[in-house]
């Protein structure tokens, strides 16, 4: 397959902030070393990044990552170590994991995902099976990919709060399903290892609480390396109490947009800035890139029409949308072939191993590109995130891969901190549950 | 650069042995990965197979590999993620680390090795700098290196038992020197980490101790996995109080080699190989393929004529042998180009992170390849140790090299036990160092 050309990519000249943290990489490296020994990290995780040349920024995380099959098949040897060291934390002496994936029969893309996701779990040495919650599924059954690859999807079986497929009794379950319709009662009161914890999942997790979390890291890291955290961190706030079809909490909205926008246009103009601010307005909790909108201006809120409060309204699977994220929106300045694109970087574990251009022909660059109509264009692996070379070119391309390396790390590690508060505060409301 | 061709490796139906590895993948993940909770894995280590069709086994093992400038570059992310495993053990504290090389200044192809050794550590977030041994090195010295690289070797200071550079106290030592004469007084009595330890190094290490070792890791695996431990292991012995220039100690090697031959011999019986059987005699402590013959016949040994009892009876530095491994011989029936082949495998901490094949056009398939006019061809990334295919093509290339990456683990486990071993009867035999 050919590797895809980084011409492609952002050309212009290395921003002062990838120097800075190309620069400060032993400084850089050795705190997140520190960090990986306080927090314990996601097991797996996506990050998309926005660089506007002034600003590099994660705007999403998603701790069930469904592109593993657009990296570039030259990562996949990164994603077979990372994940040895993944695994050797779970299921020490066992060998066995089930993979619970989305709700798709016929998304052959996320399949391929699933395929991919198997096929690198294997490779690191583990029997993998998958179990589809889906109650149509009663038997094995076998599901050909476009790629060449092969899922058998299979039914779980629950027995002694333990999950298993026929034959098959895993130490622990691997979730690639969100839980954005809510915690499923078979997935309840496991005596199991389950992972991601069901509160990464969409039922219970929020947005804002990511990026509050994400402050405290931004904050200590730019003073680790001497930036302005804005560099590296989107403004936000959020609202509850939201109905868009309905046009309550409208006021929230508007001014914290306001507030938003005062906020980047005085950086803009610290930074000598030219170009106009926006925000993204989006859902709280939820993913697929529904429920998201760009604003220029609070009173623009007043005057959505109804397909547009129709969309804003609900987000995957129907659910209503009753929080929303005011964030600060950030431009993204590459483009693949004129279109617009934004980066997205794979972890497993705490190692960077890979990622992929989200590429979008009919949207502009201050718009959120996760719509349909984007495809996807695998990072070419002399981009890998790994290596810098900081004494040839001082901006090549590899450079600014390490960059967006660091900052999608930062994202995972404010993702780490997200999911301890988020365990402590459930762990105090919740009943004390059965521990083998 | 261009990647070279697989098409050159050895091309043949997949072995019996080769499947059966590649089929008890998850197994043997599983099995290596409980080996590595129980001896601590080696830093880094390389290690010489030979692949005669019939018979795939480790026939050296180097603790202080001199190669890594002859890995692919493609190779490269996988060890420097491999770099941030291994360095969390040692200094999780601290980023400084003195990288101490053999003592050459000419030999630029070992100083390549050195200038890549320091770059993936750097990348993986290590301050580097290189001590050096050599006297004559009194400033910091930069040589500009063929590749394009610079390196740049410093004086040792030594100051509060704890070594150094101008201006740079680290955390560790990792030394690249294999100490073949002797530990200097320099290194000796440190209270500061020496990575490998310095029992490691040919001034105390053994070869017959690690296939010693090797013998109870192949019979384990060869249990684990349903095989005739022969097909992983050469079989050897060793004599001692040997003088190849006085002609003392020739009885002893040469019933040596007559008894492994008569195993050998059986062995090729019952396997139906049609191939002569043959010994390597070589010095049981040493490197850089000096003091090595092949041998057909134990009366050989009192033939020799001074020229060939001269090239046995000194390695390394003038080191007189004084003691042989007598080891079976392993056919390579690999070639590139026509020119003999062997694959040499790299590893740091628990991972394989790539490798290269030696190749010589003046040697045979029954002789070592370690010697002047030998050349490296980096093997390829899609053939990397991690991914075999196990559901597509039973006999493609990255399968054979998942089987390699296997069998260079099990050395690099008996690298474990065999400095567990001569670090316990160390301790015994010497008075008690001052600790920290």
């Amino acid at each position: 397959m050919p590797i895809p050309h980084l011409s492609t990519a952002l050309r212009g000249p290395i921003l002062d902030l990838e120097n800075r943290i190309i620069n400060a990489m032993p400084t850089i490296e050795h705190w997140l070393r520190t960090k990986w020994r306080e927090h314990t990290v996601p097991f797996y995780c996506s990050v998309d990044l926005r660089n506007s040349g002034f600003k590099l920024a994660p705007v999403d995380t998603n701790l069930f990552p469904g592109g593993f099959n657009n990296l570039n098949p030259e990562f996949i040897p990164l994603c077979v170590q990372a994940m040895m060291s993944a695994i050797e934390k779970i299921c020490p002496d066992a060998h066995s994991i089930l993979l619970i994936p989305e709700n798709h029969t016929r998304n052959t893309f996320y399949l391929q995902n699933i395929a991919t996701l198997q096929s690198i779990m294997q490779h690191a040495g583990l029997n993998v099976r998958i179990g589809t919650l889906l109650p149509e599924v009663t038997i094995a059954t076998q599901i050909d990919l476009p790629d060449g690859q092969t899922i058998t999807l299979e039914p779980i079986i629950r027995k002694n709060n333990q999950l298993g497929v026929s034959n098959f009794e895993p130490c622990a379950v691997l979730l690639n399903n969100d839980l954005s319709t809510g915690v499923p009662e078979i997935l309840q009161n496991l005596n199991q290892i389950v992972i991601p914890p069901l509160h990464a999942g969409w039922a219970t997790r929020r947005k804002s609480n990511h990026f509050a979390a994400y402050d405290r890291v931004a904050q200590e890291f730019a003073d680790l390396i001497g930036i302005d955290p804005w560099l590296i961190n989107p403004r936000f706030t959020s609202c509850g109490e939201i109905n868009f079809r309905e046009k309550q909490g409208e006021d929230c909205v508007a001014s914290a947009i306001d507030r938003i926008l005062s906020i980047i246009k005085r950086k803009y103009q610290q930074y000598d800035v030219k170009e106009d601010p926006f925000v993204i307005v989006k859902a709280d909790s939820g993913t697929y890139g529904m429920g998201i909108m760009t604003v220029k201006d609070g009173s623009d809120i007043y005057k959505l029409n109804r397909k547009q409060r129709n969309k804003m309204a609900v987000v995957k699977e129907g659910l209503l949308v009753s929080n929303v994220l005011v964030q600060e929106g950030v431009y993204t300045f590459e483009s693949i072939n004129e279109a617009v694109a934004e980066p997205v970087i794979y972890m497993i574990d705490r190692f960077v191993v890979g990622g992929f251009y989200r590429v979008h022909t009919g949207r502009g660059i201050d718009e959120n590109l996760n719509a349909p109509g984007m495809y996807f264009v695998p990072l070419a692996f002399e981009t890998t995130c790994l290596v810098p070379k900081s004494a040839a070119q001082p901006n090549s391309i590899p450079n600014r891969f390490y960059a967006y390396g660091v900052v999608a790390r930062l994202a995972l590690l404010a993702a780490a901190l997200e999911l301890e508060q988020d365990h402590s505060e459930m762990s105090a409301a919740l009943p004390a549950q059965t521990q083998k």
